[in-house]
């Protein structure tokens, strides 16, 4: 038991002092870092792709991109002309702090403003790690359902921006947004909450105005 | 670097073992028990509700209900008079085999022929535990996208069937079913695969045969 404790203690430090260091870099070359959390496919890569546009001349933006296995994520980034570089936790569920570190120091730095990673495709254990990030940001698809933020407390506390992606299917969806806003407010208080679909091009300004304010005043 | 490897091991060994012990009680109950594993709001907890309409009169079935916090699925199964139990994991990302062998010794077991476990909104760590189950079932909504199969591979390698939910949305979405189960057939080759809405009641009568033929050949 005693010995258990020790590990466990020993792997949390080690997470905390790489994302001390990517701290350092961070705040060295002036760029904001964020941490995109959401479910599998509750479409966070299409939310990069899409942010892109909406950032063009405003912004300089590089991405690492995390999984668990495979590169598709980041290949699709690519083609868009992103930097991009692809983590892969080879089984695990998160992303630890020493792992973006290399990977961020790999990146363009002197050309960026704004360093986005996409975290694997989970609710539960992202939300527990620090990687040197700015901001955590939930990203919580509609066709989920209302109740998220009261299933998986931890990462709506934890974050400092939600967006409700996928509206654009809201018509189709037994889904009451009161009650989904109600849930975030309880879990978070005044958090900002930005409806939006990437994939129809709806509400992403207010979001990208929100992440460029957060960048200027982090 | 030793003692971390001498705890994982001595983790996992008790986690065989209470898989070994539920193992023992279901064979002893004549119960089969099947593990259904998907992305938070995939749908799971609707199947459920669904499954007892399709069930009833032909096996008689309860419920272990896995989350991080609230009781709230196990709440929606209980008003529709299904045994149920709330197995909460207090912020860890998957069901252990011990958790999940005392919730079931408190099932009424005798008038029980199938426990359907409803692990924790994850597709990355609940595919790693063995909790005793007959089978691991993959539940994928289509609004997650094609290429869920390549990305989180080990669930869908070790499911006997896979379930492609929210098939009612496919007339919305931008999702290609042929990509989506060849994606399935290149980890798991000709894995059963079932395209449902328990929303609409539709494609349930296939899944359920399957269930019911599984049940008695397991």
């Amino acid at each position: 038991m005693k010995q258990e404790i020790k590990v466990y203690r020993n792997l949390m430090g080690a997470n905390e002092e790489w994302a001390a260091k990517t701290r350092e870099v961070l705040k060295e070359k002036k760029i904001t870092m964020i941490n995109i959390i959401g479910s599998p496919g509750a479409g966070k890569t299409a939310l990069l792709e899409k942010i892109q546009t909406f950032l063009k001349g405003r912004l300089r933006f590089g991405v690492l991109e995390g999984d668990v296995e495979t590169t598709r994520d980041a290949e699709r980034l690519a083609t868009l002309q992103i930097p991009v570089s692809q983590l892969l936790t080879d089984g695990a569920c998160h992303l630890e702090a020493k792992l973006v570190h290399y990977a961020l120091l790999d990146l363009p730095l002197d050309e960026l403003d704004l360093v986005i990673v996409e975290n694997v495709g989970n609710l539960v254990c992202p939300a527990e790690f620090d990687i040197g990030e700015h901001a955590k940001i939930a990203v919580l698809s509609v066709t989920e359902g209302e109740d998220k933020a009261l299933k998986y407390p931890l990462l709506f506390r934890e974050s400092k921006a939600v967006i409700l992606s996928k509206i654009d299917l809201l018509p189709y969806l037994p889904f009451q947004m009161d009650v989904c806003l109600a849930a975030v407010k309880q879990i978070k208080g005044d958090v900002p909450v930005f409806a939006l679909s990437a994939y129809k091009s709806e509400g992403m300004q207010a979001w990208v105005d929100w992440l460029l304010t957060f960048s200027e005043k982090k």
